[in-house]
């Protein structure tokens, strides 16, 4: 079967659909994306990443492509013709295609792509398998609320904790506190047993996942705190686990090659992953939707 | 006449000249770029781009497309077929296409487009005519010396200056420091009339037309000091001015709604554009071309 992708309008095969090259998203990375996870065939948390990507094109002022209940049906019917269960939908939207200057150009047009891919249906499992993260130096410009394509230093990350063997790098602002991952959001459970993950700000993406598992959190009597947490906080965690929506809930059993806890998957983790799956299959996604900074 | 634009080995019509959806460019801002100078038909600093861009691609390990010999030749050919003899070549080097994930993909092969566009000539009397600047917080990230396509935050601030009735913003580090403009480099000549513009480091993109003024001036015996300066001292500065390779010098006689100096284009700043432009004439562009952060 071949990969069908969604371009300003047309369904085209993916292997043919492109964007001109003065796109703005191509030049200047003026854009915007959200990558939604299908769990079983069920969109999962679609209104927080509806309500996320408004935030994002409210900040940037770009203006919708088409209607939020069009592109709606346009997610699915790509996730359909893909035949996408398990797996995920990418949506960009940029400010569209214009003769390359800096400020907004007017009359422009937002350009929309989505495409899907099949992934395998998570895995509880393969998630209880601890993987490493390595700490780098958080270089990104200060708007990580914002959802943009100007993703540069996140992959650079990504890369740097590929080389390292580690499947994350967590990004430490200047005062020695972790924000993020480079695609996830980072969590530890202290030392005292308390679950912990940055608060909302401009400098972290408040993650779909996150809003989720707080909720599942929540729904089971867990307490938790949002706050910053610094490395050597989390080097002396009990535990640690990254989420997104293709991560899900992670655990992370080593930082920077040094152990966490025991080096074993923590029993919080465990259990927040159980929460989290019980929740999206019950719920779909957190209700708690409006907070984006 | 159609304007003609170069994609991966191909000569298309501008109007239908496209790169891939997965082109990390477009996903990740995972590309650089290079805007060259035509003036009278001649390239400005050809080598000191050729230089920065191979900064720019060995920092970002991305791979040449073809040879620095091959691009140069496409460079020119471009700007035959647009006919252009005042006005600039725009190059745009991404990591290629490849299936969306963070990490540098393995055998990907690098995306090159190159287009160009005519402009007016060089026009010293409206080089003169003095422009507004603002000032802004800088918030890119912290890597200013890789001329990436990450340029989110640079389009934001022209945005914001142009709808200040002003030309340019200049952006202040979290120290007070301006950087550089958002796509022009900063100067002043302060109270006591030295010639002052940001030292090359990780915080500013080393001009290559900010090396030919800083060569002009050294050929005419002026001094001038590199370093950071401050809001505080810009506003009480005798002169200022940007340069860019499409600016080349202009004269900057407000910052922020307050009058520079007199209000009036500055005695040294006038000089310096009469040596720029004889200095690119005479020898093409800078000498020094081996310093980028």
């Amino acid at each position: 079967m071949s990969r069908i992708a969604y371009v300003n309008g047309q369904y085209l095969l993916h292997s043919e659909a492109a964007v001109h090259i003065e796109d703005r998203g191509y030049q200047f990375a003026d854009g915007v994306y959200e990558v939604f996870a299908l769990h079983r065939g069920q969109m999962v948390g679609e209104k927080g990443h509806m309500e996320r990507l408004t935030h994002s094109l409210n900040e940037l002022r770009i203006d919708w492509p088409i209607s939020r209940r069009a592109l709606a049906i346009i997610i699915r019917e790509v996730a359909r013709r893909n035949r996408v269960k398990d797996g995920l939908v990418y949506l960009q939207i940029t400010r569209g295609v214009a003769r390359r200057d800096h400020p907004f150009p007017k009359d422009c047009e937002s350009s929309l792509v989505v495409t899907a891919r099949q992934l395998p249906p998570l895995d509880k499992e393969a998630l209880r398998q601890g993987v490493g993260v390595i700490t780098i130096p958080d270089i990104r410009w200060k708007r990580h609320d914002i959802k943009s394509v100007s993703l540069l230093p996140n992959i650079l990350g990504k890369q740097q904790a590929r080389e390292a063997g580690a499947y994350e790098a967590w990004m430490v602002s200047e005062d020695g506190m972790v924000t993020e991952g480079t695609s996830t959001n980072a969590w530890i459970v202290t030392k005292s047993g308390q679950l912990v993950t940055h608060n909302v700000s401009h400098a972290i993406l408040n993650g779909i996942t996150r809003l989720s598992v707080l909720e599942a959190a929540t729904g089971a009597g867990l307490s938790f705190e949002e706050r910053p947490f610094s490395v050597a906080e989390a080097m002396e965690a009990k535990e640690a686990f990254v989420t997104s929506s293709t991560s899900h809930v992670k655990a992370v059993t080593s930082i920077d090659g040094e152990s966490v806890g025991n080096g074993h998957v923590g029993e919080l983790t465990g259990q927040l992953l159980d929460l989290y799956v019980d929740f999206i299959e019950a719920k779909g996604g957190p209700a708690n939707t409006s907070i984006w900074n």
